[in-house]
């Protein structure tokens, strides 16, 4: 996978997920998932996350009730991760969260809290 | 259904679902859903729609993200008449339903846009 | 569709469900979907309904919250008349939505408060 | 909506859903749903629905059963037409809605079932 | 987190999942998750489960058909405790997941079975 | 669990998933399991698999689509050996893969890829 055929995407990516989850990317892309790789580098960064309409941070707030909805609990970590990159507050994050809880439910958004806990514990294990 | 025991909640209602929502709301309480009323009353409106830690144009938003990934097209409506309220963009409304047809799938996003394109039709042709 | 061949199932269906429902159903069966109406009645009716581990109103009240659960809200109003049959109050009904609110969140069981609303209102004007 | 910038995207979606859809789709198209068709056009038209790797008569299926999981009806409506312009016979609309009622549920697969019979009826009349 | 401020809640909570729960419960609650621990102990706690119209035996079975069909095998495993707490024999346990085998589809079923069954063996071992 | 009572169940299974995975499933079946092994014996292999209006080839590639509707990689892991056994490529594979990332958003078709990429991994080790 050729970073410059993506340019805008893999710059939107570095920026908000940062740049040791761009080089892994690269890493792991192969035969099977290139396709994969290539389509949510076009259209989920090239394109959604550079668009102008709605600030970085609130698509970060927007993300982790998508992902909390849908209860998608990997990617969840690495979007609290960007998240953070973007200027949410953990306060913002938690406020997230419990209207999650209000309209998805107490156990989809326990999920999401337990998730949020064991990233803010590892970062600051690792800060 | 008595407003003065869920103030706090029916004034955070009103605020963002408007005067007539909240007076149907009342007029529609019976005993049968007496106590999911008052539930959501508490639950949704006099807790979450007041908490301080994140401002209601960004619950807003993501409640349009969440009534999206779970596809309930009756209450998005009902949110997006808050959302406008809460000084959403119609801008805004369209990036986080594109946010979602790269989070959810296409078919959520679009049964959603379909949704607001009903919801801002009939609001424009009733101002 | 020979009700012969799927004796006991149809005896449960009809005792939940109701004579008129059985009717309809028989009626209803065509080329098209004669495998999954036999397939329902089989698998649903015939075993499921029929196995006295647990009693049918536990049953009816189970289906109420899985139907809440996953939105299915025209399943929802035909189950809603079983509950009635199968010795559920209305009490009991607003119990488990009440149980749905808090675990699937305020949306999905003010869809089904709805559902039963229009149940029990039209229910009122036939009786 | 310029269709020259979406070529190979129309021709799919032409091909698929047939000239009646295309032509309601570019007559709805405006300034806010603009966005959303271009993405659709770009990515579920233009880029999966003409990869060469599984043909479309596959591809049919594959999409009846995921709109059913989701339970999208309108979106399964205009996907059952798609299917029979790809080839798809009754027979096996059928064989993938009952394989839809094991895995992901009898009222699930009821729903789609009910939605089929409506799109053959329709489609009866009007030939 | 003040268990004098939820009284009803924590006694409700002992006596369905036991001391235990309660004990860690209060242990990991910290400033992120406070406003959560507070909202599901209010809510979920001090109201629904303390709610005189519905069996607690009842709402135990409602509760593990939910987590089914959401899929939240966590929560499940702490609610099978609360069950058999709660006086619901394994076949009936067993029967409500035959129930979602039916009306969620095998494999939501069968995650649940399994989940069951590392519960039991593992009360097994340690009774 | 007797497999001469299920005769075309364990043959349809042992063709599509394989003697190791039959030979666990009746080790495996318990008091607690047997009903919904039965149940699962009887339904899913014994009709849907058996059923002569659709090839299994395709019967597998619609199982992993709705496998990731739904999320259910626990099973997906399973019916990837069954698609591979059942003929389907591993490109075939990829494209349904692809197609869900449109269909049920790219976070669903990331969760199966990387699942994917688990079970390619873990054969061409064994093999």
């Amino acid at each position: 996978m050729n970073p410059n055929d993506f340019k805008e995407g893999f710059q939107a990516r570095e920026e908000v997920l940062g740049k040791e989850n761009v080089e892994n990317f690269i890493a792991n892309t192969n035969d099977f998932n290139r396709s994969f790789h290539e389509l949510a580098m076009k259209y989920c960064w090239g394109d959604i996350w550079n668009r102008p309409g709605l600030d970085r941070k609130t698509r970060s707030l927007v993300n982790i009730a998508l992902l909390t909805a849908l209860n998608y609990q990997h990617e969840l970590k690495i979007h609290l991760d960007g998240a953070i990159r973007n200027g949410c507050t953990k306060i913002e994050i938690e406020e997230v969260l419990l209207q999650c809880a209000v309209y998805c439910g107490v156990p989809a958004a326990g999920n999401s809290i337990a998730t949020a806990m064991e990233y803010f514990n590892s970062k600051e294990t690792n800060d």
